[in-house]
């Protein structure tokens, strides 16, 4: 397969079209980025590499990072996890507190926020340093080391982040919060601000869809029936209100991110990246989907 | 692969977990079944079959019939089908109205019962003799000519059926509904009240899976992208609320019934059919659910 | 109190306001009103009458019907009838079917559609003849013998009415209806498309507020504390999901329908009803509300 | 009316039945108070007073104090106030946080928390020493100058309170709360955690049905429309999800809190306040409501 060749088709066609959405705005920090930005990296599991446009800019990963630390928290509580946070998708914008309060606390699935919050609280009860681990395991994932978080950023969403307060104490309040709430927020605004570029994302992807492979990374150890579960997890809730379009247009198991990044793989062929900063409504990078629905297009790569 | 022997395991093992769950009994009829029925139908794009139990017993296969409606109306209206239902998972039961009432009329994917109304609708305004089409397109899927309905299930399914009423009334309220509720009702009793055995709902959902043949069945075109994106939406919605947890531990594209049926696709290697009638309070069959569970386990299989 | 100069200048700056909302357009027949027209009908426990405006032209009473049944239901099941509707105000729509779905089929109170409807349905199970005995209690409360129902608008109704069949087979389906939906929709359509003036319904809303008085119309007997439990309802939940507003600005217990009238009483003072066609977003005559405010106003009537 | 004899046959009477429901529990401190506790204290617009059980014990008024509040704020405002917060009953319990998502982060009305505590803020913006007035305004409307909050159950209240905190937040992120988060909840568990006892509690209630009399207390002023307007509101939303059952069982215009008080009034007569600590699952007095009930049969006092 031809990827380059591919890549630089997605690019063309994609450019072609209006460069429609929104830059997210509700942080002020993610506002500032250049709105024209694209990029695309691909890798494959024979450790070929292809690229295209700004895929070498780090940019705020966000969400993307819910997929890091729920590797985490799987591997550190097994099948205990899922009486903390469930595997359904919500059916609700990302941001809906609704289902907590029907549903004692218990968030659908950890991709939407309470879920990752839920996450990030199981990490701050299971380990002595889990920022430390957290950045660990995202070295050990893409072999790069000085991969951070953005201070300036992960400072802004603290300072705007009410619904996320309130999403920690209504299920504080339900019982399914151990540790304080400042703490989780902290470490929450840390792991969002994550700032990564189109390459590394795919290359720490990869791990995710090679699955005759032990996987143990900085200590962090899942089988591969772990493996394939979150990337069903992936497949049915990774983006937000609209994952069922994203499976029905696209067919791989991925995540978005506000900071306009999706990480998508197609397992035991390849994982890819997109950056494009402008958001539909359901807060998903719309030439980033775009991108991948051409690139399963042409590559008739789909998990179905 | 010793798909024979994997069978006897599975009936082995499944033999011994408690026969938990309950018979639907919302249908007069169907809760006459015997709960004790067991039986698994395993046919790979080889042509080879493999089964054990009561495969060859038909039952009533209830909303499995919507993988072969859905089929056929997106066979004739293509992708102007979304307009009317939806592609997302609901996040609520198969017969909650909530959704329909906040969003105009418009069910969330075809699989929930309004959904499938809306579908049946469809099929009304474009076919001249729905009813035979229906049946052809079976008899094309599976090869055998004499599948039909049970005619007291379907009587029995309209008597207490006041649920299904209230659907398409407040979707023609909201104008998302084009032919008379009384004939959408009869048309729908019908195709839930179709009685298959394993081996011919095996038959039928490999059609689904054999991505690079050519897809027509009675005049019913579908292409190969279209085809994926069924098993997209059976993947994302398959199960009513409990979708994502088949996706998470079983990782095929399938389709439950309250009959006790469920049917699912490895695409490119095997579509398997399992009957056990206890249900869990999802609408699920118990037995069913994990004896897929163990079928890919067991196997390797997965989507991811 | 001069309440006939209060009616004049109720009606001279009421003509000031710019006349705005809509006529009701989703039953045609309604929509064919003068939307000018305006008339307010004040009657005393002296048996005083004061009037302005086009207060003797018969309109479609619409949901002020639902006092004179539940009226009816409350005399023949006592606290009985309780358990089939609710007396909470919904905080919702009028034609929300959510609640009934949570709810157990069970309305929040009888004056949204569906506590309605299941009042219908105790009369038509309590009475041999419940259409002749509602026209009966009409014509007592009244002592105007020729007050029937437009066929025309109860026909146009049925024909439109979805939704009310989607509540009676939502409530069937929960098991709070006994009666066939036919013959309690066709009732309801009689019901609410009942045609009287503002004097007929003053006098009859007049017998609401005697709390001194025996209370028995045509058979049906309600104690003193049972009519001020009528009272109490109209004042929770008489204007939809607007009933706040109108205790708040008003502070009298009333019913609005949407043929743009609203009966309201200060019991052992005055009843009062009025009449505009357009509507607000809510459902309720702006002019009847604006009217009702200036005259709790002008006067010092007030419950509080 | 001979109310003393009438308060010991309510008296009398309450105790023949079982002492049923449950001491408030969220709250540690609360759950010590003694349940057999009860009693009441009747006044009226004649300077009368009569009392019977444990009428001069203190107890927590908690909710109740929402009425001093959303005065205050009134005065303040005046119909600015309803911009910020509604006049609506909620339909849902006192402590639900979904109209807030779905209504703008908006509360229904100042009688749910939410509600209340956007009278805090409003209390905070407006006011140099809001705590100093509120204690003046209670001061001035008992006569009584001791009157003051427990700080062990404040504190109690704050260290539990994940759900005011939740609130506020989801308020915070929908643009409806001005000042710090920590700062209203400081003052809302002060007000909540005053003490009173039943005699003050009707002194004080007795004030806002003396429609005659000019209203001004510690310079919060109100206008005879704007007192009538509070006990309007009283009875549309001051029992919660219960309050049509307590219109349509009393009549009357109140206010309960968890503490087990309830104070309510009828205007121009008299004003009556109850405590007895054990809560139905509403969250409302078990004992208080039925002796009110028993009050306004006895007494014929209603306002309907």
């Amino acid at each position: 397969m031809n990827y380059q060749q591919i890549l630089q088709e997605i690019s063309n066609e994609v450019s072609t079209f209006p460069n429609t959405g929104e830059v997210a705005n509700y942080i002020p920090e993610l506002a500032k980025v250049d709105p024209k930005k694209f990029g695309i990296h691909l890798t494959t599991v024979n450790n070929e590499h292809f690229a295209i446009g700004d895929s070498e800019d780090r940019f705020s990963i966000q969400s993307i990072s819910k997929v890091f630390t729920v590797a985490m928290a799987f591997s550190l509580l097994g099948d205990q996890l899922w009486k903390r946070v469930g595997v359904e998708p919500s059916g609700n914008p990302f941001n809906s507190i609704v289902q907590l309060e029907y549903e004692n606390g218990i968030p659908r699935n950890p991709f939407v926020n309470a879920g990752a919050l839920v996450v990030v609280d199981v990490l701050l009860s299971e380990l002595k340093d889990a920022e430390r681990d957290l950045f660990a395991f995202v070295q050990s994932l893409t072999g790069v080391s000085d991969i951070t978080y953005n201070p300036i950023v992960a400072q802004s969403e603290k300072e705007t982040g009410y619904l996320n307060v309130a999403f920690v104490n209504m299920m504080k309040a339900k019982g399914n919060i151990e540790n304080d709430a400042d703490e989780i927020l902290d470490f929450y605004y840390k792991q969002c601000s994550i700032e990564m570029n189109c390459r590394e994302l795919a290359c720490a992807f990869l791990h995710f869809g090679e699955n005759g492979k032990a996987y143990d990374h900085a200590g962090f150890r899942l089988t591969k029936s772990q493996v394939k579960r979150i990337n069903a997890l992936m497949l049915s809730c990774g983006f937000y209100d609209e994952s069922g379009h994203f499976a029905f247009k696209v067919g791989l198991a991925g995540k978005s991110g506000v900071g306009g990044g999706i990480a998508a793989l197609y397992p035991e062929e390849f994982a890819v990246a997109v950056w494009s900063p402008k958001l539909n409504k359901k807060g998903n990078s719309v030439r980033g989907f775009n991108s991948l629905e051409l690139l399963t297009t042409k590559t008739g790569a789909s998990l179905f």
